[in-house]
C-alpha cells in the first residue's frame, strides 16, 4: 500500500481551483451559443457534491463545441415545437431500481433526481408509487421538491409515475406526482400474445378495454400527460398496437413508449417498428413516440438510437445502463451519441434531421459516480464512457497515438463528461504496461523529472519492459521511479507503509498498527482503532502523517494478482 | 456471514449427475441435427474445467433448438462455402488483452485458448508477437498446441498473430503462428487522415505502399492467410479505401477487416461501409470482409451485427467485450444474436439472409468466468448475457410472469449459455425484495418445504415486505425462514457462525478463529491459520464442518450497505 500524497495535494488544488470555475448554463435561450453563463435557481439547491463537475475556465474547443446546444423547446405534452429535439426520459429511479438488490433509499432517491435536473433531463421517472409506501413517499417528495425548482430558462423536469393499467394504482401514481409542476402518468398493459396468454390471462379485445380506461380515468383526475406503454411490444402483432396504440390516443393519451421489454428487437427491427406506429396508428401525430430498450442482447442503446432515426422524439434510459436483468440503455451513450452524431447520421424522421438533446454532459460523470455508489452496481471497467478504462489507453500504438494527438484515439473529451483528465499519465490516459513503448515511458519520466539521456532511458526502457511483462495492473509513477533509481543511484521518497496488523472480527474494536517511513527517512508507527479495519489503518495513517484526512471510497481494485488483493484509496 | 449447507449439497449433487452427462456435438455434418452427439479431439485436452458447461440429459426444447445448427464449412482463407455462414474471430488474447491492467501469463493464455477451441470460433488472434519475448512464446505455444488439435469435424482454430505493417513485425507473427495447422498472419495500418498525419506522418500514396510490401511479404513467407486491417477505417475516407484495400487484395490478402477503431459509427452508418466497401473495392468478391467494432458510444455489438447484414462474414469480438478503453464487441452478444436472430433478421447481403455461426453456447458462461477471473474485468451485475443478474427477475410484475411462463420476460434460458439455474429461486432467478409480489413470495416458501394457509402467508408477507423495504439486496431462503419462524414459531437452522476474529498485516501469519452453532444446537470453535484472512476462515470452518472444502472463489459483493459488506463465499 502506498500513500499517494502527490495526488491528494493535485486534487485539492484542483478543487481550489474549481470553486471559482463557471456553472455550465442550462441553455437558456440567450446564452446557447456561449460557454460561460450563469444559472440560479428558484430554490435552493446544493452544488457541493458536484463541484468537480465544474470546468476549469481554460475551456478545451472540443468541449466548447459541446455546450453550442439549442435551446430546450417549450414542453408541451404530445408535441414538440421542434421536430429535431429529442426528449430524454430517466428511468433510473424506477426501472433502475428494478435491478436485483439494488434497493434506494428515499433520501438516495431524491439526490439522484437533483443530479438528474442538473443533467436536464427532460422527465424523471420517480418510481412506481403503488409498490409500497416508501416508494409512494420517495416519489411525491421528488414531485414537491425536484419538481418545482423550475430553473431560469423555465426549466423544470417533469415527474412521472409508473401504474399498471387500474384504476387504484393511476390513483396512487397521480398523488404521488400532482405536486410537480410538470406530472405524468405512466400506464401500461402487455399486448404481446404471450404476455396477454399466459400472465394476464386476457383477450385482445380485454386488454384494449383496459388500455382505454385506464388513460381516460387518469385524465378523469385532472392529469394531461399521461404516457402510455404497451409492455413486450417489441414482440407483439404490429397491427393488434395499431389498434390499442389508436384507441388510447383518443382516450387522451400524450406519449406512446414502445418497450422492447425483453431486448429482443435488432436495431433496425426496432427502428422499422416504430416507423410503422409512426405510420399507421391513427392519431400518431398528435403524440410524442418514444423508446424504451432492455439490454439482453447488449443492443439497448442502438435500439434507441435506431428508434430517433425513425421518428422516436423521447428516449427512456437509465444512468449507467442499469435496470431488471441486462438492464436499459444508458443514459450517458444515448446523450454522447446524440451530442456527437446528432447533427449527421439521424436523418429520415420528422425534422431536419440534425437531432439534439438539452442534456448537459459535464453532470454525466458526477451522476454516474452517485447512482453507482447508491445502488451498489458497479460499472464493469470497460462500461462505455463512464467506466474507469473508457478513457484509458494501454498498447504502445495506441499511447504514441495520444501522445501526438488525443484525438487520434478518442472521439470525446474526458472532461466534456465531467471526467478530469489526471495530473499525471502525460493527461493522456495512459497506463504505462507491457504493450507501452520507449515514447510513452520517456514521456510520464520527463514529466517526473526525469531528463534521461538516451543510453539511460534505453537500459530503464529494458528494465521496464522486464517487470511490466510480470506485474499486472502496469506501472506507476512510483514503479517507475525506482527503476530509474535501480539505474542512476537517485531517489525520491514520499511516506511509505513499511509495516501494517490489523486485527477485525464479528465481535471486538477493529484495530491496525502501521508503520510509515517518512520523506526524510525515519520511521513511525502509531496503533488506531476504527469502525473496522481499513478504517483503522487510514486513522493510523493519518495520525502519522499529520495531516487530517478522510476516507472518501473504498474499493477493492478487481484487476488483481492471485490471492493478492490490490486495493486503492481516495483520499480527499 | 452464512454457510449455505444445502448450496454445496445441490452443487455436489450436480456435479456428480454432470459427469454422465453427454458433452455438445462440435456439429460434424452428420450430428448436425442431433443434440446428442460425441466428440473426441486426436490429442487429449482436459475437460474438467468445463464440467458445469455439461448439459443433463433432460435437455429443454428451447436449448435443443439452439443445437439444431447447420455444420461448419471447410476452411478456406479469403472464402466461404456457404453465403451464409458468419465466421467468429475471438481477440481476447489480442485486443482484449490490452485492457489497461490485464496482462495474461502465458499459462491463462493456453488455457483461455482451449476454451475458445472448445467454443468453436473459427480464428484466435492469439497476440501480438514483436510486443514482447512472452508475447512471442505465448503466440507460438497455443499455435502448436490449440493449432494443432483437430477435432473429429475437421475443425481446428486458425490461429492469428497481429504485426505492424513493417517486415520485422510479420517475420515474427508467422514464426509465432506458422507451427499451426491454420496458421494467419494479420497484419495493419492506419488510413484515417489524422492517424495518418498525426501518429504515422505519411502521405497517403506512402500507406498503399507500406500496406502492400506488408501482404507482399507476408506471402512471400509461405503464409497463405493474410488478413489486413486499415485501422481507423471508421473514420477513413471511403474513396481512399478502395484504392488502398484494392491494392492488397491484389497482393494477397484474403481477410480486409473493418475497424471502427474509435467507436465512431453509429450502426447503419457502419454497415453503410461495408456495403460501399463490398460494392466499391476492386476484387471484394475474392475476400472475406470483417468487422472490428470498438465500444466507446455502447455500440460495438450493433455495429458488428449491421456488419453482417451488409454482408461481413467474419466478426472479430473478445469474450466479456474487454479491450483498449471501453472494449470490443461481445462474442456471447454478437453469437447470441445470431443464434436467436439470424434466420429471420439478416437479409440483405449476400447467401439467403439465414445467417449463422458454429459456436457452442453452452461454454459462454464457463470462458466467461475464466476470462473475467484471469484478466480481473469483472462484468458489471447488468452485462447482458454474462453479468450476474443477466437471467435475474426483481420486480413483483416480472416475478410472477416468471412463474406464470418463463418466456415472458426471457428471450434464451440460462442453460442454453452454459448458465445452470439454481436449485433455489423457483429456478426462475428471482431475486425475493421489496417489488415482490405474495405470489412469488409464497411459491419460494412452498418449495422451502413451508405450505403455509393463506393467513400465515399474508402474514408473513406483511412482514416480507416491512423488512425488504429496508434490506438492500433483497432477502435470501434463510431470511425467509426467519419470517416464518417469527410467525409459525418453527425452525430450521443450519450451521451458523456466531463468532469470528481475523488478524492480518504485512507481516506475521494470517490467523481466524470462529465460531459455529451447528445444526444440532452445540457450537464448536476452532484457530486456523491460512495465506489470507478470507483462508484462514474458511480453514477454521472446514474443520469445524468436518466437510473437506475447496475456496472455488471469493468475491467482494458491490450490492451491500454502508460500511457493512456482504461477501460471497462459493465453495466447491
Amino acid at each position: 500500500m502506498r500513500i499517494y500524497a502527490a495526488s491528494i495535494a493535485a486534487y485539492l488544488a484542483y478543487a481550489a481551483s474549481s470553486a471559482s470555475a463557471f456553472s455550465p448554463s442550462h441553455l437558456g435561450g440567450s446564452s446557447s451559443s456561449s460557454i460561460i453563463g450563469q444559472r440560479s435557481v428558484t430554490t435552493s439547491t446544493s452544488n457541493t457534491a458536484l463541484a468537480t463537475a465544474s470546468l476549469n475556465s481554460s475551456v478545451d474547443p472540443a468541449i466548447a463545441e459541446l455546450y453550442k446546444r439549442r435551446p430546450r423547446p417549450e414542453y408541451i405534452p404530445g408535441k414538440i415545437s421542434d421536430p429535431d429535439y429529442v426528449r430524454i426520459f430517466d428511468t433510473t429511479l424506477r426501472d433502475g431500481e428494478q435491478s436485483p438488490g439494488a434497493t434506494l433509499t428515499s433520501s438516495e432517491k431524491l439526490e439522484i433526481a437533483r443530479n438528474l435536473a442538473k443533467l436536464g433531463v427532460d422527465i424523471i421517472e420517480a418510481g412506481f408509487p403503488i409498490a409500497s409506501p416508501d416508494d409512494f413517499n420517495a416519489v411525491q417528495q421528488i414531485a414537491n421538491v425536484v419538481g418545482r425548482e423550475v430553473f431560469d430558462d423555465g426549466y423544470v423536469p417533469v415527474i412521472a409515475g409508473l401504474s399498471r393499467a387500474n384504476e387504484k394504482d393511476i390513483q396512487r401514481a397521480w398523488d404521488a406526482v400532482k405536486g410537480a409542476e410538470r406530472p405524468r402518468v405512466h400506464t401500461f398493459i402487455a399486448t404481446s400474445d404471450i404476455h396477454m396468454k399466459s400472465k394476464l390471462n386476457k383477450t385482445p379485445d380485454e386488454v384494449v378495454e383496459i388500455a382505454v380506461n385506464a388513460v381516460t380515468f387518469a385524465k378523469s383526475l385532472g392529469c394531461n400527460d399521461i404516457e402510455f406503454s404497451p409492455e413486450d411490444a417489441g414482440r407483439s402483432d404490429p397491427e393488434f398496437l395499431y389498434r390499442v396504440l389508436g384507441e388510447v390516443i383518443k382516450a387522451g393519451a400524450t406519449t406512446l413508449n414502445i418497450p422492447d421489454t425483453t431486448g429482443w428487437n435488432m436495431p433496425w427491427e426496432f427502428g422499422d417498428l416504430i416507423k410503422k406506429l409512426r405510420d399507421n396508428v391513427p392519431g400518431a401525430e398528435n403524440v410524442v413516440f418514444s423508446t424504451h430498450c432492455q439490454n439482453d442482447l447488449g443492443l439497448a442503446t442502438a435500439n434507441s438510437l435506431s428508434g430517433a432515426l425513425n421518428g422516436a422524439r423521447q428516449l427512456e434510459c437509465t444512468i449507467n445502463g442499469i435496470g431488471e436483468r441486462a438492464g436499459n440503455a444508458s443514459l450517458e451513450e444515448v446523450v454522447m451519441s446524440l451530442a456527437l452524431k446528432g447533427d449527421e447520421q439521424f436523418e429520415g424522421g420528422p425534422g431536419t434531421g440534425k437531432l439534439y438533446t438539452a442534456v448537459n454532459p459535464v453532470y454525466i460523470t458526477p451522476t454516474s459516480k452517485m447512482v453507482s455508489e447508491y445502488t451498489g452496481m458497479k460499472c464493469q471497467p470497460h462500461k462505455a464512457i463512464v467506466g474507469a478504462n473508457a478513457f484509458q489507453h494501454e498498447s504502445g500504438i495506441h499511447q504514441d497515438g495520444m501522445i501526438k494527438d488525443k484525438s487520434t484515439y478518442e472521439i470525446m473529451t474526458p472532461e466534456s463528461i465531467g471526467l478530469m483528465r489526471g495530473e499525471s499519465q502525460s493527461g493522456a490516459g495512459i497506463v504505462l504496461g507491457k504493450h507501452s513503448g520507449r515514447n510513452a515511458v520517456g514521456t510520464r519520466l520527463r514529466e517526473l523529472g526525469y531528463d534521461l539521456d538516451l543510453d539511460k532511458l534505453n537500459a530503464v526502457f529494458a528494465r521496464f519492459k522486464e517487470v511490466a511483462e510480470k506485474k499486472k495492473g502496469g506501472l506507476d509513477d512510483d514503479d517507475l521511479e525506482s527503476l530509474v533509481s535501480d539505474q542512476a543511484g537517485s531517489v525520491n521518497e514520499l511516506w511509505r507503509v513499511t509495516g501494517l496488523q490489523s486485527t477485525t472480527g464479528m465481535s471486538g474494536i477493529p484495530t491496525a498498527t502501521v508503520k510509515m517511513m517518512g520523506p526524510d527517512g525515519v520511521e513511525r508507527f502509531v496503533s488506531a482503532t476504527g469502525t473496522g479495519p481499513v478504517d483503522a489503518v487510514y486513522k493510523a495513517i493519518d495520525q502519522i502523517m499529520g495531516v487530517s484526512v478522510t476516507l472518501e471510497s473504498y474499493s477493492m481494485n478487481a484487476v488483481n494478482e492471485g490471492i493478492e488483493v490490490s486495493s486503492c484509496l481516495s483520499l480527499l
